[in-house]
């Protein structure tokens, strides 16, 4: 289904409940994808975002030196492509390819969209203070797309060493915050 | 159950999949309690976590201040309590006494660790540096306690506005990584 823009202040409602996401960057002409479970939404609007990427990552250096990214957020179909992707490195391997992951245009940024997620999520990195202490990136979200038609998403939910849980169902409470 | 002492190493796998937290304090004699979903680990062992407590909280100062807090993990069963904590302050009402959480006395930090949660993170703030301007401490977790009769949490996952996905099924792949 084609994916519709998405407004940024519902952002922060994708990925607080803490999904994996796979990280698209571009260096030098060739795209990337990572697999990443260390992040945090750290503003409501625009949508800020923290995470973590590990210096051993090919990725690292792309965004460290690019300071751009995409975040796309898998549901469960893709779960064999989220591990696949967190095993090897894409220094010597086009990932896309060897994982049949789609990539497409994205408006604002160079890192390409990955179709096969149901949510891309175009960022910027906004401050780098603690990348030298943390590997700890600052992303302002940009441009956010999702899917109208994924409305219960079974998004993974890393539990270490390949384990994941899939999101369960939704409960309701009267809450006063957002 | 009585609780046990949980390896550091393997915190990291309570957190990642990015559970609702309960965050406790204590300052001037008072403990204090708050809902808190914006964290993500930053380093396995010692484990760091990142997170985002808003200045409008009353457990921000008490944070600031002490530098100590303990990160409570809630299963379902605590869902109201969850919602209850996150809708009113602590500025002028006990928590644990509205929402009959139970208080217990941590081993390394000041602030309590609520009995009802299943895992328990005592934890001192190591890095302060983008609190000013995100809000955003770095913890390093102490001390971890489990519930060891607690196999598979239905842990609570924010999609905001009251709505939560509880944890579903567990799926484990072949992975090379932690």
């Amino acid at each position: 289904m084609k994916k519709r823009p998405m407004p940024l202040s519902r952002v922060y409602r994708l990925l607080e409940p803490g999904p994996v996401v796979m990280v698209t960057t571009a260096h030098k002409g060739r795209a990337n994808v990572m697999t990443m479970s260390w992040h945090t939404m750290m503003d409501f609007e625009p949508p800020l975002v923290g995470c973590v990427i590990s210096g051993n990552n090919y990725s690292f250096a792309a965004l460290k030196a690019t300071k751009e990214c995409v975040l796309n957020i898998p549901a469960m179909n893709l779960a064999k492509q989220v591990v696949g992707v967190g095993n090897c490195s894409g220094r010597r391997l086009d990932k896309f390819k060897k994982f049949h992951l789609t990539p497409a245009q994205a408006s604002l940024v160079a890192p390409p969209l990955i179709v096969e997620c149901f949510a891309n999520l175009e960022c910027k990195v906004v401050n780098n203070r603690m990348v030298s202490k943390y590997n700890f990136f600052v992303l302002e979200v940009l441009k956010a797309w999702i899917d109208p038609g994924m409305k219960n998403p079974r998004t993974l939910h890393h539990l270490g060493r390949g384990a994941f849980m899939v999101a369960g169902r939704t409960i309701k409470l009267p809450s006063k915050k957002a």
